[in-house]
């Protein structure tokens, strides 16, 4: 659990896309964002409060975020002050980075000395069970997508934002690095051991109220040979109520893997909803969620309307036309 | 790799059903058991020639294999002396067990000053890549079950052992520790971390003579919640050309899961094939392994002419039949 909310370190960004997950946080979790820190040469501003380390502390930032990509894998010197600077002053630190703050002996050793936090969010920091296939209180939702990066941590967000402002209960779990770095917790699900899987998606998504929904992130697809068995994981741990279908109906190939062709939604409505119901008889597939940032609004409205005569099932695009539908999805089934 | 053959240490094993992963090892690699080595008060026996470590090593043994299940997960100084005296006279060691072999201080010390190994055959020791989907030449089976522990290794191995019998080309391609002790190489799948799963299987399966099978290990089940993310990563980094169903037809419920029944061998083969043809279209389900040891010789024979008349497919019981049938399939796709 990394202690929020957070100030936002952007370094020395060559451009916005390189904070995708500092944006993410300002987007889903504008207040766990205290304000952003930037070195000289950044190219990427979140529109937050620039501020030093001692006035985001007297703001009540207890955690400095990494929410930059590092260039060739190495934490530069012009980054590693500013984290010793931050540790001395008494922030955690949390990052996401293929090379791992850990890995750092100057970081861990002024971690040390000061008590400080150091959080990898790409290693899991918990010994999770084996999964046990037992019933569980409370409901969940789990989008599974014909592809992987088709939208699902976006829909689950967004439904997640949606429900809030309904007054109904319901809470995001996160199952991926960006996801843990917004909320503060969740399961680096890629990186868990095979056997333990699905128990750490049982672990993330434990009994809660009957009217209560965890919003599961999805990962990978089903139908891409390389995550695959991710997916199945979460889908048999998360033993879903409602799954959700996510699909890009532009792209070509299944993502890195030229020669791939995507599946249709039938077929993936089909194989999840088999594989879901070995965990939990009761599951339906309730809705679409569709990502249509490449098209036109008069393509995506025609496409969504040709999917919903097609499939039977409510569809949309929760970034273009609201979530609003989905949550409706999930609010008809009591 | 583990250098064979082995002198098998069977310890103070308290019976026969201690020792089965040495017993495997007799009973399928019998040219990589030199001998046994038995503790005072040992209750179990390969039938093989009790060796020192002087006499085994002069007999060409390479390296000291654990196997038996030690007791409250204890190496205790009984053993401790035998391994110690194996490494200095020039043994590596090789281990299942549960407690590592490198988390024994005394051991590494030996090790290290002696120049010899430590295989803890739970801990993968490559770094495996992601899957890449590519089609590799070479064929490719895969058993795939109702449940876990039905008899897929068994399978695996015992059509190894007649297709070598006819001069096929093949390679058991081992997934598991007893595997991994049995044959001194392969891929311990339920320890590798989720993202690399699928990408070990392709590792330990590449290409090969457009004329030989690999016949791959099989683990978990589809239908099994708590492994079903292993069995996944199997059948798309695996990329079978032929699928063989393992059963066993008197299981109340799923291995460890209550209330969990287990799936028809229809449901079975529509999933798994449909799975699998994500990564191999030409991908067919060529037969059934059922394992009928709870059964009389009249009521295997009985179930198994029942099962091939409505599957439409062979079926045997390998262990009791041989699996003379099951490689009749694989012949047959040419």
């Amino acid at each position: 659990m990394i202690e929020t909310p957070y100030l936002l370190f952007l370094g020395d960004a060559p451009d916005q896309l390189a904070v995708k997950v500092a944006q993410g946080i300002k987007d889903w979790r504008p207040e766990n964002a205290v304000g952003q820190f930037r070195l000289e040469g950044c190219k990427a501003d979140l529109g937050l409060a620039d501020m030093t380390l001692r006035e985001a502390k007297a703001a009540g930032a207890k955690t400095l975020v990494i929410g930059v990509a590092n260039r060739g894998g190495v934490i530069s010197k012009a980054w590693k002050k500013v984290l010793v600077t931050a540790l001395e002053e008494g922030f955690d630190l949390a990052s996401g980075l293929h090379n791992l703050l850990r890995d750092e002996p100057d970081l861990v050793a002024v971690a040390e000395a000061t008590g400080r936090s150091l959080h990898d969010v790409r290693v899991p920091e918990v010994d999770y069970p084996i999964a046990n296939g037992v019933k569980r209180s409370g409901k969940r939702c789990l989008a599974v997508g014909t592809d992987c990066s088709v939208g699902k941590m976006y829909t689950a967000l967004a439904m997640d934002r949606e429900m809030q402002a309904r007054g109904m209960k319901a809470t995001f779990r996160s199952t991926g690095q960006t996801g843990i770095l917004i909320t503060g917790d969740g399961v680096p699900l890629d990186a868990v051991v095979a056997d333990f899987m699905a128990g750490a998606v049982e672990w993330l998504t434990p009994d809660n109220d009957p009217d209560h929904w965890d919003l599961i992130e999805g990962q990978g697809s089903l139908f891409h040979v390389s995550y695959s068995g991710v997916t199945m994981a979460l889908i048999h741990g998360g033993q879903p109520d409602a799954l959700i279908l996510a699909h890009e109906p532009t792209r070509e190939h299944m993502r890195g893997l030229p020669g791939y062709s995507l599946p249709g939604l039938e077929a993936l409505r089909d194989m999840a909803l088999t594989m879901a119901r070995v965990a939990n008889p009761a599951c339906e597939v309730v809705a679409i969620s569709v990502n249509t940032q490449a098209m036109s609004e008069d393509e995506a409205v025609a496409y969504l309307a040709e999917t919903e005569a097609r499939m039977g099932l409510p569809a949309t695009d929760p970034f273009r036309f609201g979530a609003g539908k989905l949550v409706d999805a999930l609010a008809a089934m009591g």
